[in-house]
Formats: structure tokens, sequence, C-alpha cells
């Protein structure tokens, strides 16, 4: 499963204009052209309502990257490369004239097709039908889909019919971008390659679980689209649930996707349900209010463009799960996501247990113990706290809380981390699943949050307020206190 | 235990112009003082046969200083300070002549004695005889003792008991100077502030443990002291057992000297005898011939000056060792130490067993798994090795084993390392035992050796040469690959 030669493919890429092609997809197609891991006939056919000849589209193509990456980044020589292979077809998605040209671009008997739909899950459908009709597709082509899949269990198995219709499971890849970052992926070797965590990987060693996702940002001009939907379901029902279940899986017994996958259907299962009284106490709803975010004062939500003052959807959410299987029983879950934090921070804590028997100085028993610190963002890298002697003579036998960090970039300053994006890429040229999203997975995160919805509609429990600038509701300090427990911010 | 004023005492040094008393206690006290560390009248007096007045010894001190210590750590005012405390009395230490000026100096009012003989073992019995006849002891008089106790069992009885017969156990003060090393402390911390490690330390989690004490060093003019010990006697019965008590050891239930010495007398009761046929198979002796160490060409150990070119003697010893108890049974401690190695190195190597199922490419299976480096020399530090994802792009889930390394320097680049000497004489002066070794402790080390030495008498078994400058014998090599290891020799 590595070094290998990327196979050719063709990629058919809707939405070639939009905001994720630009921002994501070309920098990362390009840093893989220039590492040498695109195939060398791979070529990418651009698909977009706008009017744009091959040059004039590469332009914008070639702007998008000079925008986003670094100028030592930028070579002349592989940028020819890189915009050599990119044609440009305008195309009315939802109608399958015009389809032929894709078609007639494809080179079926050298490349097999890859589609990406960089575009609304409500278009998914009428893509994979006009491609199917066309008779754009070979047997071996796939199809990439973003998040998010649907609004709900019920809309998200319409949606993954549609694209069922036309596509075999094996070959949808439903992308989580959270699964293409190293430190995510480091996750899965940190815990099956190293006995000294995976032998402690359960409730006996393990006392509680932390992840965070902080957005400093706020709305970013979409109220109406965010609105619909709430923190829970553009953050909690994707990226929060997928770590969760990357690290509460049991061991798969091998690498393969559906090894993987069905490991963390598993978790998804073993999910306890938030319901009745748990629901109050071990949930809060936030939104935000104006407040101060890097000295600069924000708008409420509810005063941003285009609101409607009288939503209740939440911008933030905190909530204490269990995963009720052996492995887990008794360990709580604390998740929290919210927007306008005070900085963009997601990281995922593993607090483990205290010493069975403390023998050190009595007004050191309050130190922490043992814990491992994933971080995802601003930067990515990995620490593990352990407890040291103190090394002042004068210090007797005091501890001292000492960080091992194992940083990417302090271990191999000349490494780039590669985007998430160029990861996923790779993987589904490669045809290979386990960084990707199963359809049983997508459903039942579904049926797990709309529980959680329905049982805040019964018992209309509006979001608590927190200003722009915070750490969220001061209910979601309380939720973890009363376990004696605080959300860690250190690193 | 910590934090604490040092109390004040009267120190009088026996050997005052001996080579411990110049290179390492004169620099370790000053040390002490200068960072506050010694009690406001704390006074040393200087005691030996030469002949010298006050401040002919104060000068023969201060080269001493001036030899040993970094040009920035000699302040004037300091200095000057520290100079002051020291008195010096003349003394034939066999005859209880003089030894009234001890008396006579110590103020038993104001300050208890810290006897420290830094003089042959030989006669420690007389002196601490001269000092109870003289009446120079008071009720709180410790005595500080240093290695050799002692060439077997039988004369480290004697020893002790006439150290016995002056001094009660609670204030004799056994040096090791291994024990003062603040990486060694720090595996008491490591140990038993870290449930991380604390948890996983038996023989379920570990496969096995190595320790190295490599001397870069030949015989240093000392052949026939050598020649009459050994290596064996020399370095095993006291440092490495040492060490491997602190390893081996059960929680203590508290810091208490008594009760970590009572458990790592535990560890030396456990230790299984090495006799019959594991002897040959299980311990290795060489001696070294010449070679070359750093390039430079070195003579063999019976070419060296005053040699009897007929010894025996083991400059080096390589064993297998088993601590036959129900947290070590089955997991091998392999030790290993000898003169005139490519290297000045000490270290313990903690090799946790590798994962229960391997799921990473069939190609990366041999690669160690966890393990724990806790260097000694030339350099105190701690390294834990971790196995994550390879992070390039073209590696797929390739592992990489990343060390992290916890150490001091690192850490706290401004944090000056205390030698050894400097912590075990602060103890001393605190009345703290626990790094120092009790006479339990020293016997139930010789049984074990005396065991192994008859052993070798027994079976006539010659040291096998190695070059200086190489890793000892073959057989050392061949010892430990027959068991599917080797030696760890990075960092």
């Amino acid at each position: 499963m590595s070094r290998d030669i990327t196979p050719d493919v063709d990629l058919a890429l809707f939405g070639a204009l939009g905001d994720l092609a630009l921002r994501k997809l070309y920098p990362a197609l390009y840093h893989l052209d220039r590492e040498g891991l695109l195939g060398d006939t791979t070529r990418i056919l651009g698909l977009a309502r706008q009017e744009h000849d091959v040059d004039s589209f590469r332009t914008s193509v070639k702007e998008a990257l000079n925008k986003r990456l670094k100028p030592h980044e930028l070579e002349k020589a592989c940028l020819e490369r890189f915009l050599a292979r990119i044609d440009y077809q305008q195309l009315d998605f939802a109608t399958v004239d015009g389809y032929d040209a894709i078609r007639d671009w494809h080179d079926a008997t050298a490349r097999p097709m890859v589609v990406y739909l960089a575009v609304p899950a409500s278009i998914y459908g009428d893509i994979c039908a006009n491609l199917q009709a066309s008779g754009s597709l070979d047997d071996e082509a796939r199809v990439v889909v973003e998040k998010p899949i649907g609004y709900d269990l019920e809309s998200s198995i319409q949606i993954n019919d549609a694209i069922g219709d036309v596509f075999p499971e094996s070959r949808i890849y439903r992308m989580d971008h959270y699964l293409g970052k190293e430190t995510v992926q480091n996750l899965i070797a940190l815990r099956f390659a190293n006995p000294l965590f995976g032998n402690q990987w359960n409730q006996n060693q393990i006392s509680h679980v932390e992840i965070t996702v902080a957005e400093k940002v706020g709305i970013e001009g979409r109220w109406g689209y965010f609105d619909e939907a709430g923190q829970l379901r553009d953050m909690v029902q994707n990226h929060l649930l997928q770590l969760l279940c990357l690290i509460a899986m049991d061991p798969p017994s091998n690498l393969d996707a559906d090894a993987i996958r069905d490991e963390k259907v598993k978790v998804l299962k073993a999910l306890k349900p938030l319901v009745g009284e748990e629901l109050s106490r071990n949930v809060v709803r936030g939104q935000y209010i104006g407040g101060s975010v890097d000295g600069d004062s924000v708008p409420g939500y509810l005063d941003e463009e285009g609101a409607n003052t009288s939503s209740h959807t939440e911008t933030f959410v905190a909530m204490k799960l269990e995963v009720a299987n052996w492995r887990w029983a008794g360990v709580p879950f604390y998740l929290r996501t919210g927007k306008r934090m005070p900085e963009k921070m997601s990281q995922i804590v593993i607090h483990f247990r205290q010493q069975p028997h403390y023998i050190f100085d009595p007004d050191q028993r309050g130190l922490a113990a043992n814990k491992l610190v994933i971080r995802l963002q601003p930067e990515e890298g990995i620490a593990l706290q352990v407890l040291t002697k103190d090394s002042g003579l004068d210090k007797g036998m005091r501890l001292r809380p000492g960080p091992l960090h194992l940083d990417f970039n302090h271990a191999f300053p000349k490494t780039r981390i590669p985007d998430a994006y160029e990861r996923l890429l790779l993987e589904v040229m490669k045809g290979q699943q386990y960084l990707f999203v199963r359809r049983d997975e997508v459903e039942y995160a579904w049926k797990w949050v709309d529980q959680l919805i329905a049982g805040w509609e019964a018992r209309d429990m509006p979001p608590r307020r927190y200003p722009a600038g915070s750490w969220g509701p001061v209910a979601s300090i309380a939720m973890i206190t009363q376990d004696g427990r605080s959300w860690y911010e250190d690193y």
C-alpha cells in the first residue's frame, strides 16, 4: 500500500470554479504533481457553468495557485506541466445535454475516470444520472463527494441512494477532510504500532477523552446556509464523530478499508443516545453574541448580515458522550466545537488515569499524570505529558510535568506537512478507501444526531449565549468541572 | 522532603588531599555553597597525614577548584566564603593521638558531625574506633563511606561490623554515586508518577532490559588494585546491581529510605543464581588486548605498567540475569560493563514487547516497537521510542521510529545538571538515606557475586580477549543475538 506509482486517471471536476476547487483542489493537485505523485498522463477536466475557453480557464487556475501557494513552491516548469493537464468544458449540470463532451474527453482504455463533485449535494443525483445516461462512465469510475451528505438521516438516504444508483459503494469516496490530516492518520500508527499506548487504550487506564474543534471565524457570509444546519450538523455529525471513531474503535484485524470502517461503525452503534435528563445535563448549546476576537469587536450571530433575529440555531455545542461497550464503559468523551472562539484550535486529549498509589509530595498530588495531546490545528503535532523529577538540587523529589513533543516540524524541519486534500486525492487515484466515510457511517451518525435534535426540539432547549471570543457558554465549563475536570487548553 | 533549609553540619573529611576529595568533594561542596544550599555556619575540617597550615591547605583546595570548575562558576565572593569554612588538621588516622583536635573543633551544641571517609576501607574501622575513643562523636554523628565495601561477603561483613560498632545503621551513608545521578533518581519519578510506564512495568509488557556501563579508560595507573578485584567486583557488585534494583523493584509504599531499600533488597534476593550450565551460557568474561581508542593505539591489559602477565582478571563482563519473581519471570536483564570500550556510555534500555497483532507493512515488521532509553553518560537524558506514521505523502501508512527525547538540557538549557556528589552530600546533611546503600543490600549483592566467582573458579573460565576500542568479546554479542536481540547502541 505504499511507494507505488500513482495510477493515471481522468479527473472530471464538477464545480471547477467554485470555492473548494480554487482554494483546495488545484493547490493539492499541483503539490501532488510537483512531488511526482500524479500519473504521467493524468488529465483534469474542469466543468462549470461559466463560459471559458481552455486558456482563460487555465489562467483562472493559475491565479488561484498564485494566491494560495508560497512563491518558492511555484516552479515554472512544474506549473506549465500541471496546467497542460487541464481542459475545460462549460456545462449545465442539471441536463444531460453536454455530458457527451465528458464521454468524448475520457479515454477509458487508458485511465479510469474520477468524478469529483465539488457542488451542493442537492445535484449529486442529477450529475450521476447524467454521467451514466451519456455513457461517460467506465467500469472503474469513482465518484468523490463532499459533506454534508444531507441534513438528517432521511435526506442522507436519498442522496446516498441517488449516488448508489450509479456507483457501487466500493467506488464512492465520501470526503471528510479531517481524515486526511497527517496527525489523524497518526492516530492509527500511535494506537496500533505502539503497545505502550495500544495496551492501555481502554477504560482500565484512560479516565476521559476530550475532543475540541474551535473555530475563530464566525459565519463567513453564509448565514442562511449555516442557520439551516447549526454546529451539531455542520461539525459534530462528521468531523467530531469521525475523530471519536478513530480514537475509540477496536483494533482492526488489518488496514483494509472495510476492516477499519467496520470498527468505526461499531463505535457509532455503541454511542449511548443522549435522551431525557441526560440531554440537559450532558449537552450545552450555545450561540455567540457580540464580543471581541483578537482585539477586534465582532457582531453577534443574530446581528450578522442576513440574520433572522429570532434564530435558535446553535453556533457552539459541548457534550459528554459515552461509548457503551466493554472498552469504554464509564469513560466520558467530552466534545466541544464552536465558532468565534478565542483561537483556531483542534485537539484530542487522551487523559490517562492517575497513579493507583501516590508516593510523592502531597502538595503535588493534583498534577495530572499522563496525557497524550494530538493537535490538528493550528499546527499539527503530538505531545505526551510525562512527570519527571524536577532537576533542581533544591527540589528534592519534586515532580515536573514535562511534555515530550513529537512534533513533525521540529523533528523534520524540512518536511512539509501535506494538506489533507493532497492525501485524500492521492488515495482516490490509488483506489484506496480507508480514509473515506462509508455509507453506514454517515447514516449511523445521522441517526444519533437526529435523535439528539429531536430531544432538543421536544424539550425546547434554546442556545445559551456566549460572547464572541470566549470559550463558549459557562455551562460548558460547568459540565466538565462538575466531574472534577477541566478543558485542557495548554500545549 | 523538599525546599527545606539545609541544616548546619561540621564535616570532618578524612583523606582531604586524596583524589576523591580534590576531584569530586570540594567542587560539589562549592557548588552547594554557591547555590545557597550549605547551612550558613557549616564548617569543613580537612584531615590528612600531610603537613599543612590552614592557609596552605586552603590554597590546595582553591587550586583543585580552579582545575575543576568552569571560569564563570568561580565567583570571588563565593569562593572566599567557601574557603573560610575550611580548617585543616594533620592526622595519623591509625592512632587515637591527634583525634582530640577533631573533638575540640566540633561544636556539638551547634551542629551535628558528618564524618566523610574518603580513604581505603581497610582503615574505616580504625578511624571509627578512634573517633569514638576520643569523644569526637555526638549522638547525631553520621558517617559517609565509599565503595568498595570489601572484596567479598566475608570482608564486607568485617568492614560493616567495624563501622557498625560505632555508628547505628540509621547514621551510616554508603555511597554509590550512581544513585546521585539525576537520571537515576528520575527512574523513581518515571516509574511511580507515570501510570503510562508504571502500569506496564512487568513481564506482561516488557520483553527485556539492558544495562550498559561502558568505560573508555583502561586501568589508569592502578593495575595492582584493579587486578585484585576485576570488573565484576568493581562495577557490577555496586553500580550495575543498584541500577538493576531501581529498575526491577516493586513500588514502595512511600519514599522513606527503608521502604525503598526493602524493595531493592527483595530484588537482590530474587536474583537467580548463575550456576552450572548457565554460567557458561549466560556470562561472558573478557580482558582487553592492545587496540585503538579514538584513533590512538593503546596497550593491552597484560601490557599495562605493573601488570602480572599471567593475570586472568576480567576487564569486561556481560551477563544475562533473571529476577525470579512474579513481576519479572522470563524477562532477561542483559548487563554489560567493560573498560577500553569505544566510548564512555552508560544507559538502561527498557524494551517493551511487540504489538500483539501487527497490521502495518510486512517489511516493517522488524521495527522494534517501544523502548525507553535512560542515559546516564556521557550526557544524562531520557528518550522514549515511539512509532509514528511517516509523514511523506509517498509513504502511505509507513511507520517511522521516532524518539521522543526528554532531555534535561534541551528542555531547560539554563539548568546545570548537578553532579551526583552534590545531591548525595546534600542528602547526608539533611539526614536522608534513601539514596544510600543499606548494609543488607551490600551483603546480598556480595553473596550473589561470590557465588558467581566461585563458579568461575570451579569451572576455570579464563577471560576471552577483545581488542581495546571494541564492544567486548564477540561472545557477548552472541549471547544476546541467540535470543534474537541486540545491544542497543543508538540514542
